[in-house]
């Protein structure tokens, strides 16, 4: 059983035939080809050489089929940890140097050891940090950041900066530099990609495939368009006419240079290893969800990191940068009939005999194409659309996102990223400091109890009852102490109060102090203090402390009890 | 009505009279004469020549008696904000240099800044952050610093640092430059000063003296030592073997020289500013509360902020540090009978005509006299009980407690703070990141519905009801879904789900988002989804959204009609 969890390949592995191996060998080599242009694009947005994002994809892949829980979900290069890996290395070393691929590696490694960390300790509760209107605005704002990074390989230009301000003064500085043919090939290829991915599917049915095949391969249309641009150069020789290519690809996989490294770089690099550590993970779980709760399978959060962990430090080895589950690389996977981990494995295979064999096809691979695809997938990736409906819901979360969206474009993903979750850490706190007390009394006629402000209820003019819609916590201690004192001095006539529980789950050392002080405070002023409906663990937390020694008043498992006997007592005075 | 929100001084200048005034006169000369040993001692832990804690207890009394709202509340120099702001400057500057007193000022001024921003930004609640556990932790581990800090007064020995190891290191090393009159005199000191604590108000009544005569002046021993231990210093002229004193008071008060002031000081020194402001503000405020409490008065934290935010601006204008409302001079105040502010602004007089006219008296103080005052102050306030008592009330605050305790020791008072207010931070949002929920059923009779593990109850095979114990924001969004679904997934009977959300008072978006999932999975699942008890500023958030047009099942104001309307469907299947 607990071999099973440290590695869940065990349990598919279990009932693996020959059959499933058929069919997943097809699904793999479908997945392999259509897979390669979005890896060599990755890579290029990491700074690095297109072909570094083929071994990025072999051994991450074959280590989180092995220890990760989801059955779809395809680990490799992925859009936003790339761009914000080139955001972390590039203070550290100029993209293309040897010291910038050190620094990539070892950020990778880095990263897996964080999540391993956060999963020895349990420390995976730190991901939920991502609000939805952090990661959205996060989100768009990358996503501008890198179609506009992605202009100086679509037009052929020099630029540099990585934040919105430098990269649009330096791309405009060199547009008069614009290469006509790569502007040409560009232009062409973004349109004809948005075509194939439209009509593709729709074009095979027309030319009468079956249904199979148009499942099969209704999206490799951008395959084709690779293909043909590829073909478009050596045969024109665009090449000698400005349009950068892959060239050739050395024969060595890079690896660390510990020349390179001192104590003082791993240390400025944690932080950067950590958001992309955890934001890939937090972007890789939702996508395995999804992917699980459709097929009613089960994923394993704390296994997840150990799988994505154990990917990266892969990754590191095989010379290659971060990398975790993505988007759109799982959907390529389910669409291509993936149904276990073993289409990762065959497929990593699969790419392993490229890079061995066939790499002189990428040759005339024109970078352009690469950022042509990589521009439309991040155009989906900016979404308006997420902001109107948050701020029909929340003005608060609403601005929320806006700011983290403005802060990634002007001073970076990792100062926006960190800005948005510190603000939402503050509105959550400001929130629960500023708890929501109500008055209540009975709804007539029945034993339940509402707010007075918006039902008809009853009261009884000598017991107030509150009720405390928050837990009790440091930071909200305080603040009921002066609630509480107010209401009571408002009204002479309360010869009880009760508190009633049922909102409150918790309650600390710094809450516990406030209500005794509470306490002492109506002890002076002749009014009782009771409780109720006090939860279980709230309870297991009051019974031995000062507060319930010295309870002028009692502890009552309902608010109907509470009400009734106190309504006698009052009566018979 | 505005007029005397802002100036709350109107209010009670409005029935002040002349007796009002002579009775403040009596309390003010008493409490003058009191407070002059605990100003100077403070100055010294401050870094800075004890006269300057005379200048902190003019403007700043004053400013705060017209704009504070405590009636008791005695503003000035204060043991804790004085040892951080030495710990803040240290870095800057030399004790006794120019620069050292310019930073110092500066820091006041940062920090009456910094309380005037929280009041106009309503940012108060951010001093809740401090628990009671890490301001604890903290107030044991400064005073136990300052004590040690005070042994080189007390040996007449040269010694540096403001952290636990280099204090002691340095202390060890010279150990053997003893100088043996200081010794003797701080020996002296002490005993006679915890006699004097403990019997003076004895000795008073045993001689003679009426009650009201005990009562003002029975706490004035450690005054009478102090005159008595500088008459000796003179007489026997100490300071010419090797007793510190006092000596010469400068004609003029220090100011700030603003060629020694640049953009990068203020901007290193904020986060000490903001550290030392929050720390003063709490501290001053739960004093104020607990005097206010006792005579049924009001304190409004928000007008605290300005009253304090001008002491400390009034601080800086006199050349003094950062000033707040302290307990022992509060304690003094109310001993010497102060009723209202009218005290501060006397007393702020006459320490003024002590500063014209009578500064050559403090000649021959000894210094080793005022760290004998500040070291058996701080001594009370190192709490064990405080410790013990969170041990048993909740390991995990005490652990907190500890944690603050050692890192303010070894590493310093700032980075002490700050590690325990992250640190419970973090607690809370692991907490919070895995709420209680609970599986209820009716008990039995009644209209109410408790936990099944902890109660007898009663189900129905077909409808599970869950009673989410926490708010649902983004800390425990994914954890809510995943929960909700494993519970489904275990028992395939189920074919209603009622969420009974009495204790979620909040919801955002993330959590919002969450439930649409779930919703979904459940539809797939063929399962319903009800809400019951929904509060009303939940029910406001929901009402527009998608979850609640696309709900498969219904709302119901309580559970008790949701159970019923249940059943009696099931029953007709």
């Amino acid at each position: 059983m607990r071999l099973n969890k440290l590695l869940p390949a065990l349990d598919w592995l279990k009932t693996y035939s020959k059959m499933d191996f058929q069919q997943d060998t097809v699904s793999s080599i479908v997945f392999t080809i259509m897979v390669i242009p979005q890896s060599l694009a990755y890579a290029m947005l990491a700074g690095l050489p297109a072909i570094t994002g083929l071994y990025a994809s072999i051994l991450p892949s074959v280590l989180y089929s092995l220890f990760g829980t989801s059955r779809t979900l395809a680990v490799g290069p992925v859009a936003l940890t790339s761009v914000m890996t080139a955001s972390v290395v590039m203070p550290f070393a100029v993209s293309g140097t040897e010291q910038y691929a050190t620094v990539a590696i070892l950020l990778a490694f880095l990263s897996g050891v964080f999540l391993l960390v956060l999963s020895l300790l349990r420390l995976g509760f730190l991901t939920n940090l991502l609000s939805h209107p952090v990661i959205s605005g996060f989100i768009s704002a990358s996503a501008l950041l890198i179609v506009i990074g992605q202009l100086k390989y679509l037009l052929g230009i020099q630029s540099e900066g990585d934040t919105l301000i430098p990269l649009i003064t330096s791309l405009y500085e060199h547009l008069s530099d614009i290469n006509l043919p790569t502007f040409i090939l560009s232009f062409t290829s973004i349109v004809s990609l948005l075509l194939v991915r439209r009509h593709f599917s729709g074009f095979l049915k027309y030319v009468g495939c079956s249904a199979k095949t148009v499942q099969l391969f209704g999206k490799s249309g951008p395959v084709l368009i690779v293909v043909l641009a590829t073909v478009a150069v050596a045969v024109f020789s665009l090449d000698k006419l400005g349009v950068s290519i892959i060239g050739a690809v050395p024969n060595t996989i890079p690896s660390i240079n510990t020349e390179l490294i001192d104590l003082d770089i791993i240390w400025k690099l944690l932080p950067g290893a950590f958001l992309i550590s955890i934001v890939g993970f937090v972007g890789s779980v939702s996508v395995a969800q999804s992917f699980a709760a459709k097929r009613r399978q089960d994923i394993d959060p704390n296994q997840e990191l150990v799988g994505l962990g154990l990917a990266n430090i892969g990754s590191a080895l095989s010379g290659a940068f971060p990398v975790t589950g993505g988007f759109s690389r799982t959907v390529l996977n389910a669409d291509c009939g993936a149904k276990n981990p073993m289409t990762g494995i065959i497929s990593a295979f699969l790419i392993l005999l490229i890079l061995l064999f066939l790499t002189p096809l990428f040759f005339y691979l024109p970078n352009a194409i690469l950022a042509a695809i990589i521009s439309i997938s991040m155009m989906q990736l900016v979404s308006v659309g997420d902001l109107c409906h948050l701020w029909r819901f929340s003005k608060k979360e609403a601005f929320l996102l806006l700011v983290t969206f403005s802060v990634v474009l002007v001073e970076g993903m990792q100062t926006g990223l960190i800005t948005g979750v510190v603000l939402s850490l503050l509105f959550f706190l400001w929130h629960t400091s500023h708890p929501h007390i109500a008055i209540v009394g009975r709804v007539p006629g029945t034993e339940h109890f509402r707010n007075v402000q918006r039902f008809t209820v009853e009261t009884h003019p000598s017991i107030l009852t509150v009720r405390i819609d928050e837990n009790l916590f440091f930071a909200n201690a305080r603040s009921l102490e002066e609630r509480l004192q107010s209401l009571v001095s408002q009204n002479s006539a309360i010869k009880h109060l009760v508190l009633m529980c049922t909102a409150v789950n918790m309650i600390d050392a710094s809450a516990l102090q406030s209500l005794e002080k509470i306490l002492d405070r109506l002890n002076d002023a002749g009014v009782k203090l009771h409780l109720s409906e006090v939860k279980g663990p709230v309870m297991d937390r009051l019974k031995d402390s000062d507060l319930i020694q010295h309870l002028s008043g009692k502890i009552f498992l309902t608010q109907h009890q509470a009400i009734e006997e106190l309504e006698e007592k009052q009566a018979k005075i």
